[in-house]
C-alpha cells in the first residue's frame, strides 16, 4: 500500500514536533510537507526549529531536510500533500479561516486546534467513543461546496483522560448522570515555553485558563447525536471540572467521582467492563489504536504518570483506584498521555479512521 | 507572666522539629523538655538531630543544648514541664499508652498523632471551629482518674485546608450536605523520609495511606457535640476524598465541591462570610491565631502554594477561585500550610486556647 | 535621621520586585518612585504589577498605591527621588544611555544592569571586597561634568556567591593564582519568566548565556585597582568557569577548586580566616550588612540551597566542604542568595555604603 | 545459538530491576534465576517486588512467575544458571565473600558492587576503554582454583559520565595529565528509596558519601596494566572530583576540565577524535555496544539529562561545550545514563564482551 502524504500545519512547535516523532514510520502516512508561520519559511526545518525542538527523540532525518512553507501558501500545500493535521497557534478566528481554506482546497483537515470544536458540522472526534460522527462528513462536504476536503477535530486533552473510561461505562448500559472531575495536568499541555519553571518548582497552580469550560462541554458534543446535518448535544450529563497545573512533564490525572442515572453496577462489573471493553479502533485494527484501550491498575497507588503514561504506546487510558463515594456513585483515577493520546496520537488514530472509512484516499 | 514549660515528646522527627521551630521565643510557652525514643536519649539534642534537621532555620540554641530524655521516662518529664506535645511515631496502642501515661501523671497531652482522634471523650480541636469541644475535659478527667493531666489531639492535616472555609459557612446559617474534595498534599505530610524523590520528581501520588478516610471521618466529630460526656458525629454531612501527593514542600491544596442543606448563599455573599469570619482565637487573640484566619484571594490563580502557605505566619487559610459548580452549588480552591496549621502550629493554637480557658496553668 | 528617597527604574519586573520587598521598612531608604516601560506607566504599581508579581510575600501597601511613571520621564523621577536603583531589562546600548541619562540629571544610580559593568570608570562595588573603589566616583563625576549623579553597579549572580570567600584568604595574604568552578544556578537568575519549567523539571541545563564569560571576567575588576581615574584589572588571577542551570528556585551553588600563587594556609588556618572575616559594612554597621559576612557549615553535605540561602536574611555566603584538591591546592563549596545577595540586596548594601562615604545624601 | 541462562543476584533493588528490563528479550542472555535475601526468597519475583517495582516499563513476564530464591542458595544457582550478575545490597565484607562463592562454584560473576573493585587480580571493566584487562581471568582462576568462576566488576556510575571521551584522547595519542571533574547526579544512581523528596525538590546536596573517593580513584585502575597477575594502577593521572546530587531521575551531567601532558590538540582534532572513536565492543559488534560510543552534540546547551541520556539505548555518551579552559587546556559537559550506562548495562555490555572472548559459556 502507498503512504498517503500528510502536511503538518504550524510543525515547529511542540504538538507539531509530536506528529512528527509519532508519524516517524508510520505504515499508513509519511510526513511530505511542514508549514509554519512566514518567520520559519524558507529554511530546512531542523534549521528552523534549532534551538526549540523539545522532544526527547532526535528529529526524524528526512523531516529534518524538508524546506518549510508558509502556512498560507495552500498550492504548495495542494501540490505536495493529501491530508493535513494542523496545530498552529493563532486566535481562533484565523485558524478557523485557515483551516477551512484547507479543506476548501480538497485536503481534509485534522485539527487540535479548539476553533472548531462547535461548530455544528464538524466531528470532535474520539475514535473509541465516536467513531460514527464521520458520518455528519458528507453533509459538512455538501453544505460548504467542498470537494474531497473537510474538518475533523479533537478535543481537549484533559477530556481523553476520563472521557473514555465512563463512555465504557454507559456503552454497557449505565447511564451517567453527574461527574465532579479534578485534574492535575503536566505542563507539557501547556505548550513550550508555557508555564515558567519559576511557577512550577515547589508549587502547583489550581488554575488552567479555559480548561475547565472545554473540559465540562466538549464531552456534551462527542456524547451527542447528529439531527439534520448538525451535532445535538447530550446535555442530560452534567460535568464539574477543577483543573490544576502540576510539575509533571507528561501525563494528565484525573480524579473522578460520578453519579449513575439509575441504579449502579458494582465495582467488580465496572472493572470488568474496563477491562473487556474494546471499540472500532480495536476492533479495525488501526495501526495507531491501544489494546487494550483501557487497563485497570490493580494497584493501590497506580496510575502514576511517570509509570503509566507510556501505556500502550502513550495511547492506552490507565484506571485504578475504582472505590465506592460516600457522595454520589463511584470514584477513581484516570490517567493519559497528554501530547500523546491527547493531542498529536489521538488526531492521528482520528485520521486512521478516516482513511479506514474512505474519507482520506 | 512566667511561661509554662513544655515538654516535646517525639522532638527529633519532623514534627517535633516544627515545635521547636515554632515554640522559639513563644510568648506563653517555654521548652523545657525533650524526648525520643531510646536511641536519642541521653545526648545533646543537637547531637541527637544531626543530619536529621530538615527545618530551613537553625536549631534554636537554648533547645540545641537540651539533653533529650527518653519517651518512657515519665518521672523527668513531670519534674521538667507542665504539660507536652505528643508526635512520637509509633503504632496506634503503644501511642495510646503513652499518651494516657502522661496524662494519669499530671500532664496535659496535646497530641499530633492519630491514636486517639476517635476515643470518645477526647476532643478533636480545631480551635476556630470547635473550641466548646474543650468543655469535655472535666468529664474526661474524672471518669479516668486523671488530676491536671488530660488529652486533646488536633486532626489530619487534610482536614485544615478545607473545613475552616466550610465551617464559615455553617456558622453563618448554610447547613452543608455534601462535600467533594480533592488534596495536593505537600511531601512534608509524610514525614521524613517519608517519599522518595524516585516517586515524586515527574510525578504524581493518587494514593495516601488512611488519608482519604481521616479527610473524610473526622470533620464529622470536629462538628459534633457532646451528650453524656462522649462525642457524637454529625452524621448528615457526607464527605468524598481523593488524596495525591504532589511536588510541593510545603502547602496543602484542596478543589472542593459542596451542595447545602437546602437554598444556598449567593456567592458574593460567601466571599462576605470568608473576609468576615473571627472565631475564638482571634476573639480572645491567642497568640498564634491568624487575623484574619480565612484569607480570600480575588486572583484568578490562586492560592498557590508558594506564594499563600506562609499567610497568616503559616496558621491562615487561603481560600479562592469560588465559582458555582455544575453539579453540587458550589467550589472552590482552599490552601493551609500542614507542617504549621496543619500540624505543630495547629497544635500549638490548640495548647493556647487550653491556657486561655484554664485548662493548662 | 529622615529617610533618603529612592526610585526603582524597572520595577515591575523580577529584580524590581525583589527591591520592593527589601526595602519595605528599610531604614535608610524609601521607595517614592517606581517607573517602567511605557506600557505599564500611568496604572497603580498593583495594577501594572497584577499577575506578574511573583515574590512570596505580598506587594508592600504603600507601593501598591504608587502611580508608575514612564522610565523615560526623568523630571518626574528628578522630583520624586534622590536616587535610583536601575533593573530595567533592555538592550546594553540603551540601559547605558538611559543610566548615563538620570546621572547626568543630578541622581545617583545603583544598577543590576551588566550594561556599565567594564566602563572605565565605574566601580562594581562587592561592598566586603572593594569598598574602597567608591573614590573613583569623585573623577567619574569631574570628568563627565556630572553634578551629585553618578553611576556604580553591582557584579553578576554567580560573583557573589564565590568571590567573598576567595577574597577572604587574599586579604589574609594568600594570593590565588587560578580559580576552576563550576555553578549550580537557580531558575529565579533568569528572571520571569526565564527558563520553562518543560526545560527544567527532571533536567539541568548546562549553559548560560553570556554567564561563564561573567563569572570570568567581572572579579578582576573588583580585585583591581585604580589608575588615574580607571580601573586596572587584576590580570594575574584566571578563572574558569562551567554554569549551570538547575532546578532549584533561589540560591547558587559553587564548587570551587584553587590554587595559591605559592605556598597555602591549612584547611584549619582557611576556616579560621572564613569565621573571623569582616569586612567595611560589618565594621560600619550598614543596615544590611550580613553577621557574619561568612558562614562556615562544618556538616559534610552543607551548604544546600534550601537550608542556607536565607542566612544572613539572605546576605551572607555560606561555605562548607573545605578539603584538599588533588589537582589545584583546595576545594570547597559556597552558597548564597541570588536575588538577595546577588541582586537587589547586594545593590542596596553598595547604595548604603554610598550614603555612609557621603556619596548619596 | 542458544542463550546462555543468567541469573540476577539482588533482582528485588532497582539495579536488579534495571537488569531485568534490559535482559528483556536479549539476544544472548536469558534469565532463569532471580535471588535476593531470605525475606522475599519463595514469592514469584512479581510478589516479591510488588510496590517496589520503580522502573517505567512493566516487569517482563516470564520472569514475573520465576520463583525468587535466596541468596545464599548456590546449589540452586548452580542448577538454574551458568553466569550471574551481582547487585545485592549488603556490607563490603559480605558481598566480597559471597560472590567469591558464586565463582569458587563456578559460576562467572559480573558485578554492580564496588566491593571487589580494588581486588588486586579483579578486573574493573568499561568495555570501550579496557577489554584487554579480561586479560587476568585465567591467573585469576588459577590462583583463586576456580573453574569457570571468576570475578569482574564495573566501575562506579559516575567514571561511565567522563572517563570514555578522556580514554578516547589518550588512546589517540593525548596524555592526560590532571581533570577537575563536577557532576551533577541523577536520584536514581543511589537506589530505592534513595534521597527522600523533602530534601531534593527545589535544592541540590553537594555531596555524595564515597562517592568523588570512587570518582577520582576507579579511573587509575581502569587506565592501568597487568603485572604479575596483579593491576598496577596508572598514577599519573590526579582526578579532583565535585560530587552533587540534583533534581533529576536519570542522567548524570559531569562539567570537565583537564590538562594534557604535553601540548594539546586543537578543539577540532577533538571533535574528529570523539566522532570516530570506536572501540573493541564496537568492533566485534557486541549486542548492547552503542554505535556511535560517543555523540558530540553541536548545539550550545547540550548534552542534557532528558534529552541526551537515551542516547544509543542509553549506552552512548553524549558530550558537549567543548571549549578551551582559561586555567587548564580544555574543558566540555559529558553525560550518561546512569543506570544503564552506569550500572546494568554496563555489566551486560561487559558480559557480553566475556562471552565473546569466551570467558563465559
Amino acid at each position: 500500500m502507498e503512504r498517503t502524504r500528510v502536511g503538518i500545519i504550524g510543525a515547529t512547535g511542540m504538538v507539531g514536533q509530536n506528529y512528527l516523532r509519532l508519524l516517524d514510520d508510520h505504515p499508513w502516512f509519511q510526513v511530505t510537507h511542514v508549514a509554519a508561520s512566514s518567520r520559519s519559511a524558507g529554511r530546512p526545518y531542523a534549521d528552523a526549529v534549532a534551538g526549540r525542538w523539545v522532544m526527547d527523540h532526535p528529529i526524524p532525518e528526512l523531516v529534518g531536510h524538508l524546506i518549510v512553507d508558509d502556512v498560507n501558501d495552500l498550492e504548495t500545500a495542494m501540490r505536495r500533500c493529501d491530508v493535513v493535521f494542523s496545530c498552529i497557534g493563532a486566535d481562533e478566528q484565523a485558524v478557523r479561516e485557515l483551516e477551512e481554506g484547507y479543506a476548501a482546497a480538497g485536503l481534509p483537515v485534522i485539527s487540535n486546534n479548539s476553533a472548531h470544536r462547535h461548530t455544528g458540522d464538524v466531528p470532535m472526534l474520539t475514535p473509541e467513543v465516536n467513531p460514527h460522527h464521520t458520518a455528519i462528513i458528507p453533509s459538512q462536504r455538501k453544505n460548504r461546496g467542498w470537494g474531497a476536503g473537510c474538518i475533523v477535530v479533537k478535543p481537549n486533552c484533559s477530556v481523553q483522560t476520563y472521557l473514555p473510561p465512563v463512555y465504557a461505562l454507559m456503552a454497557a448500559g449505565h447511564a451517567v448522570e453527574n461527574i465532579v472531575v479534578s485534574t492535575l495536568q503536566a505542563v507539557s499541555g501547556g505548550g513550550y515555553p508555557g508555564v515558567a519553571a519559576l511557577n512550577m518548582l515547589d508549587n502547583v497552580i489550581p488554575f488552567i485558563p479555559g480548561e475547565e469550560e472545554k473540559t465540562e462541554r466538549e464531552p456534551l458534543k462527542i456524547l451527542g447525536s447528529i439531527k439534520a446535518g448538525q451535532f445535538v448535544y447530550e446535555e442530560s450529563l452534567r460535568i464539574s471540572a477543577h483543573c490544576n497545573r502540576v510539575p509533571v512533564i507528561d501525563g494528565h490525572t484525573a480524579c473522578v467521582s460520578l453519579k449513575f442515572r439509575s441504579g449502579r453496577p458494582s465495582l467488580d462489573e465496572i472493572i470488568v467492563i474496563w477491562n473487556t471493553f474494546e471499540a472500532e479502533p480495536q476492533r479495525i485494527s488501526l495501526p495507531s489504536a491501544p489494546h487494550p484501550p483501557i487497563v485497570y491498575r490493580e494497584e493501590r497507588d497506580r496510575p502514576q504518570p511517570r509509570q503509566d503514561r507510556d501505556a500502550g504506546g502513550g495511547m492506552a487510558i490507565s484506571v485504578g483506584r475504582l472505590r465506592e463515594c460516600p457522595v454520589m456513585d463511584v470514584r477513581f483515577v484516570a490517567l493519559s498521555h497528554n501530547t500523546v493520546r491527547g493531542a498529536a496520537g489521538g488526531a492521528i488514530l482520528s485520521a486512521e479512521l478516516l482513511k479506514a472509512q474512505g474519507y482520506i484516499e
